[in-house]
């Protein structure tokens, strides 16, 4: 049961959105700028370390319906984004992709573990600062949105149908709804 | 020196935003909300719960940033701010207060350190819900931009005067500027 009265029935963090629409605004604009704005990043890869961040963080709902957004930007391959989670090193994603990965992992920790040799092993790869940029803060938003939905002891569906459903969503129709 | 090439001489966050105008815009107006907008809770506390968590994080600009903030909603009132860091339990701040900077304290770890007994000691004090949902809030919000600030290693000033100019300017002008 959430800790706070929030609006029934609601999942993870869209009662955390409902209850304060004046919060929701800025976190859902955020939310779509990193993860479906233009970017030479594809939105499945930008799901994909969301999703990645939100498993170190045991934050199951953003887990959850993230591997289903990044599934859904990739006709259904719900195999290489949990090949990520499991194993990034030998997913086959792109060997930049590992390298954005490897930086988000270390600022899910804590942004001081970032190091210079990280960093060249990114533009090693091909990696633009642009693109470096991104990982780090969809990094850190998903260490906003992680502890916001636990601290809050959000719902959180058990259903992986649910999560499905949630995940299409996201990948079509985006963070930002005209009816807030 | 920054990781990735960040407008020169731009201290802190301020050269991501600089950087990324379209990240800046939510991450700003999330801010302006959580730290100034309409409140039961007064900026000063607002602030140094975000200033509190930003020392646990060990980002120095953040924190020192923040704590400015807070002390210029305060007359300048440094000491409270830094009995708060020190030992909020024993610092002259309301008891209310000392239950959600446990709350944060809580958040900064993990959302699901929080307790349903954390919850209610913060009711038992007066706390509401939506009082308890800001608290949670920017605990998360601060995990996010501590580890931003750190993870591209932005330029840290070391002067203190130079935060307390910029503590000024954020309790008095806030984190929206019209220029983006």
């Amino acid at each position: 049961m959430p800790h706070i009265t929030l609006p029934e029935g609601l999942p993870g963090i869209t009662a955390g959105f409902a209850f304060r629409p004046e919060t929701a605004k800025p976190l859902r604009e955020l939310a779509e700028v990193l993860l479906r704005g233009p970017n030479t990043l594809t939105s499945a890869e930008r799901e994909m370390i969301a999703a990645f961040v939100s498993d170190r963080n045991d934050c199951h709902f953003c887990h959850a319906s993230h591997r289903a957004a990044a599934a859904h930007h990739m006709d259904g391959r719900y195999d290489v984004v949990d090949a990520v989670n499991r194993d990034y090193q030998s997913a086959p994603v792109s060997a930049k992709l590992k390298t954005l990965l490897a930086i988000a992992a270390k600022v899910q920790q804590s942004g001081k573990q970032v190091t210079t040799a990280d960093i060249e092993r990114a533009r090693g790869e091909g990696a633009t600062d642009r693109e470096i940029h991104d990982a780090v803060l969809i990094a850190a938003a998903f260490s906003m949105f992680n502890r916001y939905v636990d601290g809050l002891a959000t719902l959180t569906p058990t259903d992986d149908q649910a999560y499905d459903m949630m995940g299409q969503r996201m990948a079509k129709e985006g963070y930002v709804r005209t009816n807030g």
